[in-house]
């Protein structure tokens, strides 16, 4: 294990943290807030522990894929952990666990708070709560790979992958750093275009800023205790287009930018993605039109909620937990599915679930010709036989996973429902889930042990599982 | 398709199911019911439909794993059709779909009613209906093959293995009728066992066949309202104790009767099985101990709905849905599990649970040296890669066809913890659920469509999934 390498990254992603805090101290000084204080010394605590760590370059560069994985996972422990002080320090939320918890939620974009009251927080902390979806939505380590000019460049390659969803990751051109600053482009591009249009809206710029960061990054946290319900159906709507755009692959952006037109529209994952948000929009639009004193009305709050799952954002602008029995099924079912790979939502992808629909499909005809060769097809291309077996077993980590939470989380007593929810909406990353974490409820009511398990659940979530897991296994420490 | 082959199978199916239908008749004799002659118009339309169909054996008599699979579907779809008829002819189920629900979920040792009382019904029918599961339990298949005198005999593996449960099947002697002679003899074995037990706790013969019947095949019929709660606390122990025998590989059975006790105490499969019944009863027991007198009650209890659950029997003592919610959780994740491959039990199995634990554990491995070769074992063996790619697409069918059916019957517009609760009761082939379908229930609020549904998952459970689906594939009707 590349030690002192590892540790180098760390430190810049402290670094870089406290370089992110810099927009919240000056949102504290904008309003005269005091908890600016917070921030400006969870800053230097950032800067005190990174700053060291950085002070000599490692002559070893090289990061194997195992190295690669465990920086991950542990740059974003870390940077959870210092993440949460500004909640700690400026009292918002008092309690260690429960601090980690809505920083963990921040970065891994889910959106799951321990908060009964937001409005209550000073205007610096709901921002810097509302820009850990935006920093997490991409990514911390993509990001440091635009700044950071890093030699032995094929390596790096093992930081994205470790960082992005999805089954495989598409280099967009040969060089990572290139492709990382290309990724960061197009994110940074699609955010102002919502801000300027939630401002055309007349939204208040800080709300628009903070509703900005919970869209692209997929994540949820709202500044209203009534999420996006309280403000115009042109807001919503704006929020719906762009949750839904955000869930994109961003190969499809980038073949647009690239102005390959053709090839964008000829995206397998993004027809599939685009399809079900319709299909299931109709559906639950027909089944809560008594609710809404119009189909067009039942339609725009049916969109906005099947938009919030599917891409995992976890924005609300009806308490879907008092739908009908059919809305919910659909709406659970689609906390699975999730959005597409490369894109900054979570959920299992819906590629995956096309690939683990066509390996069922190949399974028959493996049934009925036990010697035939077949291959499976995606995107216009056979997929090769090591991604469908990842995926395969994701899926079977994944179920494991689920289950093992359900199992700890339930010895706080509470209902099936919930326990079943809470699980699937933190490791699909999307925040919200029925009964007592419906939409209009919060965490607060687990103990601090499944606190720590949904807090896991969102990490692995984020991160698709393995480099997370990998922490925990003994082999990761093993000398070679 | 060896179509003249596939019909003379389904005429013996039918013929055999005539001549099990005749102890049925015996009870009608015995107890004067008018309902026998119900039976006995079902026993003629299964003769008349089945002689003329096994009237020449057809020249060509090879099975491939095509044809084994679909023979063993259309099997199961014709003999429940016609099972059905004495619940038809004797008014005891008028409807045509209920009396088809019953019945499958009989063969399929479900054990899913859709009556609210069957302490109403005639003893003969209730003799027929709880036989199905004696019936199900080894399968009809695997009967045929013990009775019929076939040629050809490598191919009627193709049979064995699309009937019965598990990753992989092992014949225990290297003839396939042997084997399945084997089997059955140890069946009948541990059912009399049982049978002669029972009637040690002076419990009424009819009483004790229909128990022993619904152990045997770990169906779960009751005859009593109250399942096995109104019985002595010794038979409900001995009640227990077959529910757990039942669920265990048949292969330690065989291994002990060949008199290999160390072979047959190695099983691995048992050892997991066993230990998670332990485990499982005594955190039940202890969070259950307020609701008995006593802990050692709290114990009888938990254990028997432990074993009653994880082998997929349903029988019960106790309403588990007015349990808290832990004992509640772990009986949830127990009906996914199931019991062992190679028992009369349902469920994922045992073994398919341990061998996708130990694939993602070599997935871990695999993430640290990717170009590592690991091998895993089970049962002291090496397993083969194919055996791992069919458990890891098995859990990927199965978790399709569960969201399906979920789907599907979520616009009956009930509850979610009903919708899936029902779909997992019948697609592990174990029969109660919580809420609208728990023990004290039963499946008759659903409609005929979602009963459908449910038929398809108790078939779709007990063939482990693939030769039912296969009959809704278009290539396995093409010809080549």
């Amino acid at each position: 294990m590349n030690y002192s390498m590892i540790f180098y990254i760390i430190g810049w992603i402290l670094n870089v943290e406290a370089a992110l805090m810099i927009p919240s101290v000056i949102v504290a000084i904008l309003y005269g807030e005091a908890s600016g204080m917070a921030i400006v010394a969870s800053l230097f605590i950032c800067l005190l522990l990174g700053l060291p760590l950085v002070r000599k370059q490692p002559q070893n560069k090289i990061l194997y894929a195992r190295d690669g994985a465990v920086t991950v996972a542990l740059s974003w422990i870390i940077m959870s952990l210092t993440g949460a002080l500004p909640f700690v320090f400026s009292g918002a939320i008092p309690n260690i666990i429960d601090a980690i918890f809505e920083t963990v939620s921040g970065f891994t974009t889910t959106g799951a708070s321990i908060l009964s009251s937001v409005e209550v927080l000073p205007n610096c902390i709901l921002f810097w709560r509302s820009f850990t979806h935006w920093i997490g939505g991409m990514g911390v380590l993509v990001f440091l790979l635009c700044l950071l000019p890093m030699t032995g460049g094929g390596y790096h390659m093992n930081l994205m992958k470790a960082e992005s969803p999805g089954p495989s990751v598409n280099k967009l051109v040969p060089k990572v750093q290139s492709t990382a600053k290309i990724l960061y482009g197009l994110y940074i591009a699609l955010s102002v275009l919502e801000f300027v249009l939630l401002l055309a809206g007349k939204m208040p710029v800080f709300d628009a800023l903070c509703t900005t960061f919970g869209t692209a990054g997929t994540g949820g946290f709202g500044i209203k205790n009534s999420s996006i319900g309280g403000y115009s159906l042109y807001i919503q709507g704006i929020v719906t287009l762009f949750m839904i755009l955000f869930g994109i692959n961003f190969n499809v952006y980038f073949l647009l930018y690239m102005k390959k037109p053709r090839e964008a529209f000829r995206c397998e994952e993004a027809r599939w993605y685009l399809g079900i948000i319709a299909v299931s929009t109709l559906v639950i639009a027909v089944f809560i039109r008594g609710y809404y004193p119009s189909f067009g009305l039942a339609l725009h709050h049916s969109a906005f909620q099947v938009g919030s799952i599917i891409t995992t954002t976890g924005f609300a602008t009806a308490d879907f937990d008092l739908w009908p029995s059919v809305p919910k099924t659909i709406l659970v079912l689609l906390m699975f599915c999730g959005a597409c790979a490369g894109s900054t939502g979570g959920g299992i992808k819906v590629s995956r679930i096309v690939l683990l629909a066509r390996t069922v499909k190949r399974e028959f005809s493996l049934n009925i010709h036990p010697n035939m060769v077949k291959k499976i097809n995606f995107e216009g291309r056979p997929v090769d036989h090591e991604t469908i077996r990842s995926v395969t077993v994701f899926l079977a980590t994944y179920v494991l996973i689920f289950a093992g939470s359900v199992f700890l989380i339930t010895f706080d007593n509470l209902d099936l429902i919930t326990n079943f929810t809470s699980v699937a909406a933190t490791l699909n990353n999307i925040g919200p889930g029925l009964s007592l974490v419906g939409p209009t409820q919060n965490f607060s009511l687990f103990s601090d042990f499944s606190k720590i398990v949904l807090i896991f659940d969102m990490l692995a979530g984020r991160l698709e599982l393995y480099p997370l897991l990998l922490l925990f296994v003994r082999d990761t420490w093993k000398r070679f």
